[in-house]
């Protein structure tokens, strides 16, 4: 059973085949967030702060941490914003940027062993990421596109990852620290983008045996409810066998689903996590013991 | 690729591997439902009717159709029900009692191939049902239960299926004709319950090659938030391919889930169905065209 340990200095979060479902907040992204953009570039880090919180209190188990914005000194920014986001939770963090200095600037600053967003298989990157990976002890995101750019056969994104885990290993970093986004297409678009993600999760699990991960909200581009799809969605992933996804989980009804997924997985005992999330105020603690099915199981209300 | 084709007089509906997953509306059944009960022992059908016309709109491709009042003439009840209901919808219909002579004063009645609920692996129940199944050339959901009672080992609830299926056979009845019902068991009380379901219903499908169904909503007995949880349950099973549910289709949450599993599974061409439940007034028909994936997928808003 693969599992992925990432941590501060004071907490373990495991991604893994045998435990819950582990959401890793989006939000602290400046990316199409203009004025999250400018407070950060300005040195304001209170709604940094205020954003970590509340996808914490909102059920997130990791945080990605997000500096790019434009003209601004990336490094800088990451680090100061891991080191705030560290000081007022212990919640691990997932080191986010396309600049490799400032992924290095994210790691020097983090206390622990945090997730690193991301490397491909694009040769540059992973010659550059790699090494930062095995020199931290950190745990990375491999994401299935490379120098031909993203396949929309499933064979090339899988033999992708395939390389990246290869790759990795050859760097000495073990392939459970290696977590795989299979990349998920705008469904509006592709037709097949939800079953390519289902196949992909299974065979990366079976084959590759790594842990896995996905931009969940990308599949509903330009579809309208968004989080209803994103939500069936995310609960048909995880039964596929995804072990985490990078979305955001101020959405309740995506929460719900992720919570009711690992309901039926079996990966909520007693059903605790879900009675503590939903049960009605002094309606008790515990669940009432269920009938068994039986023929009359069809039962109507009213 | 197993096809169940159930249909009214003038109207086909496919149950299948490559189709839009079939919500059979479980209203229409006065087991719980005092007033209903009351009113159909009365003679009164126009709730039943109503009911009918509420859960076709609201989505339920097949409605199943249940009259059993205790010390009530089920089979004359059951016989009008499924008269007055196929002189208002042209819905196929799912006859629905324990009892062998409603189901088939229910077939005489209905006009089309019907699907007959339920036939067990009981012995004494498979030789009184099939001769019917045979007789009407109908379908038939199978129940995997028998004479020992309901079992939660999956191997035997599989083997009492399979048991059906072949004596469904022997009778000359189509395998295509059977839609195993794997039985749900309150997660609540099973831990396993979930992946009880779809591991059986992966193993129907590809061993016996069968269409599969189940009452949706027993998994969820007992604890809060029923229709959250039974949501994701749905998407769940239909990723693991059941292929149809009895269930409530005036729960808005789960049809929400069932439509967007159809649109995660393909099944919903240029998600079509997606977007004309969903769309803003005023929005336009089609999807906008989304992005193919790439670094910055993580977009946040705001």
């Amino acid at each position: 059973m693969t599992q992925t340990i990432i941590s501060s200095a004071s907490k373990e979060v495991i991604i893994g085949f045998d435990q819950p479902f582990v959401v890793i907040g989006e939000r602290i992204n400046p990316t199409g967030r203009k004025l999250l953009a400018r407070e950060m570039k300005a040195g304001d880090y209170s709604r940094v702060q205020a954003d970590a919180m509340a996808q914490v209190e909102a059920g997130a188990r990791i945080l990605d941490v997000n500096a790019g914005i434009p003209l601004a000194d990336e490094p800088a920014i990451l680090a100061e914003s891991i080191r705030l986001i560290q000081s007022i939770t212990d919640t691990p963090l997932c080191i986010d940027s396309s600049i490799v200095e400032a992924l290095e600037a994210g790691l020097e600053a983090y206390e622990g062993k945090p997730l690193l967003n991301s490397v491909t298989g694009e040769d540059e990157r992973l010659e550059r990421v790699l090494p930062l990976v095995k020199k931290y002890g950190c745990a990375v995101v491999a994401i299935s596109n490379d120098d031909s750019g993203i396949s929309e056969d499933v064979n090339v994104r899988f033999d992708v990852a395939r390389k990246i885990v290869e790759r990795a290993m050859d760097y000495g970093i073990p392939a459970g620290d290696v977590i795989v986004d299979p990349l998920v297409m705008p469904i509006g678009a592709i037709n097949t983008a939800g079953r390519q993600v289902m196949e992909l999760v299974k065979r990366l699990r079976e084959e590759l045996k790594v842990n896995t991960t996905c931009g969940a909200s990308n599949l509903s581009f330009g579809l309208p409810n968004r989080n209803g799809l994103n939500s069936a969605f995310i609960s048909m992933a995880i039964a596929s066998g995804m072990t985490s996804a990078i979305t955001n989980p101020l959405h309740s009804e995506l929460m719900q689903a992720v919570r009711g997924a690992n309901v039926i997985m079996g990966h909520d005992p007693q059903c605790s996590a879900w009675i503590h999330s939903y049960r009605e105020p002094g309606s008790g603690e515990g669940p009432q013991r269920g009938r068994r099915g039986g023929r009359r199981r069809h039962v109507a209300s009213a």
